[in-house]
């Protein structure tokens, strides 16, 4: 194995550390910080999808589906996006900050949880600003949150600056701690100062603070995709920040992996359990309709929610699925780059929004005219959901000695499986589509065939990718000298050479 | 440091493999489970804690305050409480079953999802038994759940022991694993053989199957508590399983503490975020209302939410600091045993209650009346959440050798601390409940103030033990030698010695 330069990011946490050396920290009051920071995903991959509900929850009859509804659907779509986006700022700036902080004490602790709670009333302003968008309160108290987290976390980088132990091993024994504590405190406090001043304008001149608003979120993003094209086209550079010699600690280092899985985790997990949440509270018939309306007969009852399960079975497997496809993709992934975190954060978007298109196809499902519409939205969300997910693995393989486990790599064992199960749901839902242009009268039986016919496929996929590669084999074979096929078919697969 | 001869829980999953071992095991499919746990960890503390959602979403207008709603409240809080434990038990076989089954391949992959699934229909089929329980369709359903999940559960055990690497080390390596296959499959199959029997009489004789039902629900804890009560009376005694000597694996050790922190965290996350849910989606006022009633004055329109702001943020700070307790306290555990989990499940199920007291506190914010039983309900909510903590301290203490860190042990350096921390809200919530009886006209005021003061008792507890230490000494010392006293002051923090 040719072994790569590159070190481990040298941030391992927690888990791995003896027990004894760990408890000695702990009688200090000192602790790994591991815990607190997948509650910490937990909470904010909640967070980032809670603005789902009001889209899947707008209440549309087919009768007055008129503009004014496609507007507010169009404006809360936009809001969970947007939402979706800010909170995953707040995200990679929680984790930066804990890349620098290692270790935590009770304080600490403490302030991270006055942190979090901030960041829970970010999706309720942000929707606040966006139904009242004349009324300058919205945004002064969207600014107000940014302030208060901006100060708190401020307030752990002063902490944990006072009592070095806390630190990264790295910073600790740097000689210019004190220069490192400048600069992560402008890097913290660099959003919160705009949203000062954007809180100030919106008292008089509320315009304005929507521009510099639209700064604090869209900069990171900006700036990695600039960062990003700049790579592609002059080729990989030096960092600015290397250009201080003394920093020992890159702080644009790549995002640590374990927290963007922990953080993924939770979205799937929230997304995949948000239709349970629906079906358990709404689902159950009224014991007093079932006796007036079905005669007493449950079953009746239950069968006009029959649709609703069958959507369930479908949302859950596809989400269930989409996750199996980006844990089997971060395992072969050693680091993770800004592109693909960029990239990991749009797909969870579009996952986000898989409710959406639970809701659309159970909803509208004795709509004919409709229907169509549904099914091609949700075939578009899974589309785009896993689309994002193969163009993680793409960008991967560009710096594949950096980025990949050896047997994901191009040619190795394993990149023919991961190249045919990151395909699966693209290729699939993208057929779906197609044929609902055909077929559109079976538009959702498509559908729903479709979401029952993947799970099967994954489970086949070795199989298939095998017998594929054989047929790729043995075709050449046909135009090959025997003894090279042979000699192909008893070398691990390698789709390069075949 | 008296070191313990207890074994440490010898299935170490993931994190720690090196990058080399980890890759050559990806390439054959092979992968380490610990994402996948985690994942499903956070999905069943989701599906445990679903059910308090329609209990906070009963409307009650004081008016229609009869008896048939408060059956209806109690029903829910019934129905909430025995799927917060059904869902327990699953994730206890969950827990077992990949304690057996140490890595996983694609195929246990999809199984397992599968297997979350179906565990995620439990809470509807059970609410669907409850609300209809002379019709046998709901506990048929709630069975055949059940035997879907043992059978999914079975398919696991029967593919990890077809390809034995995938088994735990101890198990692999092992001359009897046939037997093990067959103990292990025989429990994974008690319950579903019960509820198949009871699917069977709930066609023809309901009462019987709700019987067997009540069986496979209880059995675990009946069978935990009394022997939990025989250890205490009859002293700590070999397990029976080790009675068939060649199984050097015992299936009845701890629940892995890394999984039981998973799952509570995840139950942690969601409670908090529960309430934001309810925020963001309901309390952005209608713009139409605000122009009509408000005269377009947004800043009146919000204040007329301004109870349910207060109330989340008392929720969310009660709920973060009871992790927060709850987080300290498994700092200092080495093991938790199976007494400890059954207390940690209470003690959840009690936080899952919590979003409850956040809605008695802001829905009868006007009504002096039920004002007071409303707060003495969230009061005896917290009690109950926190005191559960402290039992699993206690419990802990009682074989501190094996479960507990040595700072935390009696006499030791964090033992004051871990004590005023645990005791902070039991102690808090205690006081509450009682100034509400001599001072009923301010008891919202007073569960608010608790509420904001409990945070800050957090941070200054540290300060305050040393406080009341020191006084402690000081006091001690006024009858004792000088000298003896001095010495007592520069030892570390021994409040056995003081």
């Amino acid at each position: 194995m040719s072994g790569p330069q590159t070190p481990e990011p040298a941030l391992r946490i927690q888990g791995d550390a003896p027990t004894g050396a760990r408890d000695e920290d702990a009688a200090d009051g000192i602790q790994h910080s591991h815990r607190m920071l997948s509650f910490s995903d937990a909470l904010l991959s909640i967070i980032a999808t809670v603005m789902i509900l009001p889209v899947t929850h707008t209440e549309i009859s087919p009768e007055q589906f008129d503009k004014s509804i496609q507007k507010l659907l169009a404006t809360r779509i936009a809001v969970y996006l947007m939402t979706f986006l800010i909170v995953t700022v707040a995200w990679a700036a929680h984790t930066r900050l804990f890349q620098v902080v290692g270790k935590i004490d009770d304080t600490l602790a403490l302030l991270n949880l006055a942190c979090m709670m901030t960041i829970t009333f970010l999706p309720f302003t942000f929707s606040l600003m966006v139904t009242f968008p004349e009324v300058p309160l919205g945004i002064f108290l969207f600014c107000m949150c940014v302030i208060t987290i901006g100060a708190v976390q401020a307030l752990i980088v002063v902490y944990a600056f006072h009592f070095p132990h806390l630190l990264n091993p790295q910073i600790e024994s740097s000689a210019h701690r004190a220069l490192y504590r400048q600069h992560i405190l402008g890097i913290v406090l660099r959003g919160p100062a705009l949203c000062f001043v954007a809180a100030g304008f919106s008292l008089f001149f509320y315009p304005l603070s929507y521009l510099l608003m639209a700064m604090v979120i869209f900069l990171p993003y900006v700036s990695k995709v600039s960062s990003w094209c700049k790579g592609r086209l002059v080729g990989p550079q030096e960092p600015p920040a290397h250009s201080m010699e003394f920093f020992t600690f890159d702080l644009h280092e790549p995002l640590s992996k374990e927290r963007v899985e922990a953080f993924s985790d939770g979205v799937y997990a929230i997304v995949a359990t948000l239709l349970i949440l629906d079906i358990c509270e709404d689902n159950v018939p009224d014991p007093r309709d079932v006796k007036e309306k079905f005669h007493g007969s449950l079953v009746a009852a239950l069968s006009v929610y029959g649709p609703h399960f069958l959507a369930y079975f479908g949302s859950f497997a596809t989400v269930g699925l989409l996750w199996f496809a980006h844990h089997s993709l971060f395992l072969h992934i050693r680091k993770a780059t800004q592109s693909m975190g960029l990239l990991n954060t749009l797909s969870l978007a579009f996952v986000g929004g898989l409710p959406l298109a639970y809701q659309q196809t159970s909803a509208f499902a004795r709509q004919p005219h409709d229907e169509l519409e549904s099914v091609r939205i949700s075939c578009a969300i899974i589309f785009l959901a896993s689309i994002f997910q193969f163009a993680i693995w793409t960008t991967a393989l560009l710096h594949e000695g950096e980025t990949l486990q050896p047997s994901a790599r191009f040619g190795g064992r394993e990149h023919a499986f991961m190249f045919a199960k990151l395909a699966l749901y693209p290729c699939a839902s993208l057929l779906a589509f197609a044929s609902t242009c055909f077929l559109s009268r079976f538009s959702t039986a498509i559908f729903h065939l479709m979401q029952i016919a993947v799970p099967f496929a994954f489970l086949l996929l070795r199989l298939l990718v095998r017998l594929g590669l054989a047929l790729l084999c043995a075709m050449r074979g046909l135009t090959q000298p025997a003894t090279q096929a042979e000699e192909d078919a008893h070398a691990p697969l390698l789709p390069a050479a075949c």
